[in-house]
């Protein structure tokens, strides 16, 4: 099995992807965010692995980013639900899939959007300074070590 | 050896995972942007074994996200220096390092930050509306298929 820890990393990227870096994490996060629920829905959506797939619904649950709940009792069934902490990876999730629609040219464009519902624009994931309120181009940020 | 791929998946969240998903790759895009240019400075910063070093710095080559530099000739040695395609790695990278802070509570703080060079304001990503150019909560973005 795949160790899932980077050690000696005092590092927040590292320790993200201790919780959300296996294989299929982001793209079941990807799902939900869809609106998907269900255990055979999350199946068909992501063609996985019955066992991947209640492995890595089982790790989101321990980690608090999913919720199981109760839709039916006879026979006993459960949804999955984003957590307010689940719901925020939109932000890494958005930022990963627009890197991919800048920089791995599909050819008939990107396959999918974000809406800000209600407004019906497009959402952007961007780097912004909380000093200048602008938008900050990659050439102009640091990541700096503060220990 | 893992797969890398995600057969099916029409979605630029599996297209990127595809290219960047692979274990340590993201946290070689960290070291990057703190500065390391070295092939011994990767190893020393992030404590992997040389021949994960190896393979990881030749993928991030051949994606064309990483350029190699000629620094010496006797012996011949090489940098590994972001494209723009890598730097721009910048967003989801800080946006998942900035989920991390918000979402794992580590106990003395966030052990990195991102500066705005020039400014010194702390940068921060965030997801943001291109028609009404507010800042989008998680709860108003949808992802929406195109096709």
């Amino acid at each position: 099995m795949l160790k899932n820890t980077y050690e000696g990393q005092d590092c927040n990227v590292a320790r993200s992807l201790e919780v959300i870096g296996e294989r299929w994490t982001l793209l079941i996060a990807r799902s939900a965010f869809l609106g998907i629920k269900r255990f055979d829905g999350f199946l068909s959506n992501l063609g996985i692995a019955r066992n991947v797939l209640a492995n890595r619904l089982g790790r989101l649950v321990e980690h608090g980013l999913m919720e199981k709940v109760l839709y039916q009792e006879k026979p006993v069934r459960y949804e999955y639900v984003l957590t307010p902490k689940g719901r925020d990876l939109a932000k890494p999730v958005i930022a990963l899939m627009q890197w991919g629609d800048r920089n791995l040219h599909l050819a008939d464009g990107p396959p999918r959007t974000a809406e800000h519902l209600g407004c019906d624009g497009s959402v952007h994931a961007q780097l912004r300074c909380t000093d200048c309120d602008r938008e900050v181009h990659t050439d102009e940020v640091a990541v700096r070590r503060t220990r």
